[in-house]
């Protein structure tokens, strides 16, 4: 038995850091798939904060075969993520609070029973009840028809299963965990971008890391599009939540929007007929190009947060869907390299990006639970701090008509 | 072997019903899957007429991972139907009758090969050789495209994996046998309609009954359609076969029907280039809504009927379809909402039914193999009987055009 | 074990051949699937060229149950196949030559991972970098919209999971090794198409045949088309390879490839923004109506014939695809009944052939890994004899536009 364990595990030396455990719970080019597995900080003999890492293969209705992965800190956070759902964040939760939203949507649905181009260009949300879902990489964005070809909701990434998944341990405390997948959007003639996604927890903490590497292992420049769709329900959004952000300025997505925008970043409580509001948003940063956003509960007592890079991801969208909650209430934080208008309006207005044939970037989001007011003020005065005394302008006309 | 065999089973007490034991095979929530079982009368010790329920995982081409659950009843019928694609009933028999047909298509297709918008929305046919498939809920009929929207052809249930599956038996004679499987219609901001499945069945028995219960889960009022196409082929179709049913009126679905209505009741033996002729009929009930609808074999001495009631399924449509035996010689006896025209027509007409948030509604059918003369003659009593002096009013026109 | 392993071995006898073993690897009536399976010649006790037979069951990505069969012939040939890919040849090698091509699809997509109808029809692209993929038999050639109904790039016989896989050995020297795959096209209504395709090969051989019989199994008659697919990237394709045939005429298939009319059996070197030449070629046959084409290495040492009937198999298309090594540095060389043209214009152009009900056709194509001048030599002469006096015209002008 214990000759089995050990035998699964690699000892890898990772350049510069300290040694580490890693196990490959999933390898297209070796065949490799470990199914149900579990691993925890105990059978590891690891001392510090306890977790444990576990693998389960869903089963029944769309969800045959999807795989879940949760990795869970008994002080810190429980994380659950689907390699077979392009490494999507399912939900988070830590300290009574949890990270992620209702959707009507209730299975993790294998991409195999989805259709992206049924209604339209709309059969992502066949699948659509994640925490985080990445939007993209070979576009991004609302459907749309060019010479044929339907672009269809938030691309193809979101339901790629991942051809390879691994984790790995440091050896030295804090014990740091990682959690990578490897998503292929191969297509003979039109695409090889190839993203490593990576998770990084340490046991105890109150955030993550998402580290993703984007590679365009083709010949030829391609354009990428990606959305960061960071969703987030009950408890942290409510009557008087409030989004927070340092921004230049703030326009409405669309006419209906516009409507909203004298209160755009307070949220009303489950209103029904509301549907959606979406608002482009340009977010201003520290000299380092960091910048941050936040739900924060009425009371200011929980919230969430995303520090990203605007020189990653210069724009930011905000989603306030605060219909009834059996239609899905949730808002959506959603840093990007375009906003959500169809790639064809992106495009237009110069929003695309290129990346040259070998040519990698980076994207990397840090997430943080707020537990408490402390934690909440802390996020709020880096806001103010970053947007000083600049005021954000609010525009009142959409960016483009769909 | 023993405690294990106990370990799966349930002991249920089901309110002012009897005790029984029951078994989840399925259950996206708990990630219950277990695929090869059998359980018979014999192992749960019950006296009786000896039964078994067997749950098989089918392979090869594009039935892989497809699963069928029989319930054989040694001097009763066997029921064939598929948790994989939407529960429906893919065969029955009995006393050297069959309930079914041969359809060119010969596996039980996993959903997860058909594309249901392939060939402008017919790709329902890559799939369909049911004894009974639900074309519903969210829509059904024949495909149209509206705003760029295809409402593929008799909608997706008959293609949805069930989510749950549980098989409940009586433990007090005559040991009722009750299937039950949870279809789930999701998409974020267009549906959440939820349907519980039930068949029913008395071992030794001659009928069953399909009882459905359809939930609108949604915040919002939703349209619903359902039609339960049930298609029967050799040996009770054959030349001279004939359909009864007591009806107030038939009218021609389309031009090409129009030619059939002088015989439209009566059968002929396989025919080259027949292709398909279908009836819209408005079935007459009894003071209690209920009536029957049957198809009888030439000779009179065996059948099938259907009872339901007109309050549920006030529609009915009857599909000649006599072509070549290859082809697929059938014919459809199909209790509905509504009739085949394509869900734009439907509505246009009035004829699409609605439920409100929360609101379910029930569909109860009851299935029987008409085994002898005598059965024949029972049914047919019945047919006159609700019938009474009203004559059946043949209308020449169609309800409308494709 | 010895025990279990006999109980797999089917003794057949196969009328006026010598008696085999065999194993049904998947069998969708029976509901076998053998799953990760092996036999070798050592184990068979069978004396000559020493071989090996292994299924794999893929995983991860895309490739998630996806099978792939390999055969290993120490001294020849080693073939791997995808019964999961409608028994597609994925790779061959033998002698230190790589017959097959490095795609940017680096998977062995799942069908059920497919949208064939995506990119407005272009679907097969994410799954295509097969050796050779059947390009049939509904239909074949470039995508085209027609009623509504799209007819998606090269048909769906490549994407189709064989129902039946059995593989055979002869118990009498040379040991002869049969593997065949029932693909089906059902469809209700639609077609009713079956192939049994078979790969032969004689251990320690540097050919291998493919023997397919495609049979109408409806009672109407059906139209078909099929293009052998067969791609070669390096080592052969190098710079000043050639493409070799006998031929009656040669035309580009557009206004590019006229472009590249005059060196159009010479190749290039991996050339950026290439994209691709097609050309529609006659073959000329010897009075049995047999052909031979073959690609080249430059320095006439190496290469790949295929010789096939020009009564079953008309046409033949090479598709120089010389663009750069990511981007697939490919030829196809592609005996067909038909050209590369929508099916729209190759009925329209009077090449789309019809099996009557019940009726077969087979093709029977051999491929040879030509390992050294000497066999390359001998295909040359066999190009030139069969060529003889008549010169090949050249048309200046494509058969059609798309």
């Amino acid at each position: 038995m214990k000759k089995k364990f050990l035998a699964t595990v690699v000892l890898a030396m990772i350049s510069g850091q300290a040694a580490a455990q890693s196990w490959v719970l999933t390898d297209a080019e070796s065949g490799t798939d470990k199914g149900n597995w579990q691993v925890t900080s105990q059978q590891l003999k690891l001392s510090g904060e306890s977790f444990s890492l576990q693998q389960q293969v869903l089963h029944g209705g769309k969800q045959e075969g999807s795989k879940v992965l949760t990795l869970t800190s008994q002080n810190g956070l429980t994380i659950a993520l689907s390699p077979t759902r392009g490494m999507d964040l399912l939900h988070v939760s830590g300290h009574g609070v949890r990270l992620g939203w209702d959707s009507p949507v209730d299975e993790v649905v294998n991409p195999a029973y989805i259709n992206l181009e049924s209604r339209n260009g709309l059969g992502w949300l066949d699948g659509f009840n994640e925490m985080m879902v990445r939007c993209g990489y070979e576009w991004t964005g609302h459907p749309v028809t060019k010479d044929g070809v339907i672009y269809t909701l938030h691309g193809k990434a979101g339901n790629t299963p991942a051809s390879k998944v691994e984790v790995t341990v440091d050896d030295k405390a804090p014990h740091e965990i990682r959690i990578r997948g490897l998503l292929k959007e191969h297509t003979f003639k039109k695409a090889k971008l190839e993203t490593w996604t990576e998770l990084r927890y340490v046991p105890g903490s109150d955030s993550f890391t998402v580290h993703d590497v984007l590679t365009n292992q083709a010949d030829y420049p391609h354009d990428y599009q990606i959305i960061y769709h960071s969703n987030f329900g009950a408890p942290i959004l409510e009557k008087d939540a409030r989004f927070i952000a340092p921004l230049k300025s703030v326009s409405p997505f669309n006419d209906y929007a516009k409507q909203g925008l004298d209160n755009w970043n307070v949220y009303g409580a489950p209103t029904k007929d509301f549907d959606e509001m979406v608002f482009n948003l340009v977010p201003k940063a520290d000299s380092n190009g960091k910048t941050v956003a936040a739900l924060l509960g009425s009371k200011g007592d929980k919230g969430v947060s995303i520090e990203f890079d605007t020189r990653q991801l210069p724009l930011l969208t905000m989603w306030k869907n605060t219909d009834t909650l059996k239609q899905g209430y949730v808002t959506g934080i959603e840093p990007g390299t375009n906003y959500a208008y169809p790639v064809t309006i992106e495009k237009q207005q110069g929003r695309v990006k290129q990346l040259q044939p070998g040519q990698s970037t980076e994207f990397v989001l840090t997430y943080s639970l707020l537990k408490d007011a402390h934690a909440v003020q802390k996020v709020e005065q880096r806001v103010k701090q970053i947007q000083g005394d600049e005021k954000t302008t609010i525009e009142q006309t959409p960016l483009a008509k769909e």
